[in-house]
């Protein structure tokens, strides 16, 4: 962190903001740890402590809220110091909603745990593992302010959206096979989708990250990889509806 | 607006700003009003044209965004002004998110268009209406800065929240009929579910207006309505089950 202030306490109050973050972080990646815990050991008292932790999660997010309006009214930082206070923002508020999601799937592995399980909540856990990495490297390229690292996440976003889309039509597939699968298939799809969102805003944070440190936001538009809303059943079997863009 | 400010500039900055915000908001109006349209007239055409005109949702937040790092650099609003541009961004956020799901809504309409229709789909159309008509109030609380207004419509996302639950429960009953319904009902399930959503985005817009006004957030825990995340298949057909919280 840079030296370079005079006033030295918005130096100690920029370190205690991004204390605060790295805390959220640190809070919401547990969740979605436990989460995918509470799913694969179908766990119920597991799912309700997750459900319950949510509210910490949005406290840490309404205390940032009111760190940064302080900061701006008494500090009125200026250029990297305005950015990283602004962005600051944005990055709680994705942490928020990642902590929403994972109390969403803790919330469904209770409904998921009164019925027999079903085979493709594998390929849910699988997922989990690649969102949980991601979310663990974007708070690492936080931390470190690092630019490269932040970027490097929003490639791995694609394999995220791919698995999703897989996971999707196998779920289709499966319930209808059996419709007994549905109510269950339901749920695990939601999971599923739940955790394709945490990436999108694991991502989001990887783009504030880079807007952090170089003061604009990444280049390229990110190849959308999700290809579900597309989805259609024809006598061809499961297909993809393109839409006017190709995508 | 106030005359309060001896930097008379400032005024317009913020009038500018709040004018960019209006526009963002009817912009994403009249796109889930066209999502809904494409969806009722099965029309790929309109579907086409919302998937293509999100683009200009994300411009609009990426220059209020702009807008707001600049006038906290240069002009360093106190009190109540700094509310306002904070608040912007995050209504701006909001609403970039409320048109990402109407859009998504239009893919989908696309997927469906190419199967036959399906029943419960007159239920999402009248979750749409009530979804929009919230929108609309948000957006007219907004414009009149109107505390109370707002803290009404936080209500009115009850009803979105119930209506969602039964038509949750309507999709996987008639998914269960009929096997060849799978599809076709995954895209109603995730349409209905982005109209939620759109609600609870409605919903935190009335809040940020609220603190807008008031300079704190609406006390009480809003009622969580949407009971889908606990539906459990059991012998005795569709329950809920309760988490540790009963919610």
């Amino acid at each position: 962190m840079s030296n370079e202030h005079i006033v030295s306490s918005f130096d100690e109050e920029l370190r205690a903001l991004h204390k605060s973050i790295m805390q959220m972080g640190g809070l919401v990646e547990a969740q979605i740890a436990q989460s995918m815990q509470a799913m694969s050991r179908r766990d119920s008292q597991l799912a309700s402590a997750v459900v319950t932790a949510d509210a910490k999660v949005d406290a840490l997010h309404h205390e940032i809220d009111e760190q940064v309006v302080r900061m701006l009214a008494l500090r009125q930082p200026m250029a990297s110091d305005l950015r990283t206070v602004v962005a600051s923002l944005r990055i709680a508020t994705d942490l928020e909603r990642i902590g929403d999601y994972a109390a969403n799937i803790a919330k469904r592995t209770l409904a998921l745990n009164v019925s027999p399980s079903v085979k493709p909540a594998s390929g849910v856990l699988r997922m989990g593992k690649i969102v949980q990495s991601i979310v663990n490297d974007v708070l690492d390229a936080y931390a470190e302010r690092n630019a490269e690292r932040a970027a490097a996440i929003r490639e791995r976003d694609t394999e995220v959206d791919e698995l999703y889309t897989s996971i999707f039509r196998e779920l289709l597939t499966y319930m209808m096979e059996d419709p007994r699968n549905i109510t269950a298939c339901t749920h695990v799809l939601f999971m599923s989708k739940n955790l394709e969102r945490i990436g999108d805003h694991a991502t989001n944070i990887a783009e504030t990250i880079y807007y952090i440190v170089r003061g604009k936001v990444p280049d390229e538009e990110r190849a959308k990889g999700d290809l579900s809303s597309m989805t259609a059943m024809t006598d061809k079997g499961v297909t993809y509806v393109a839409d006017s863009q190709g995508n």
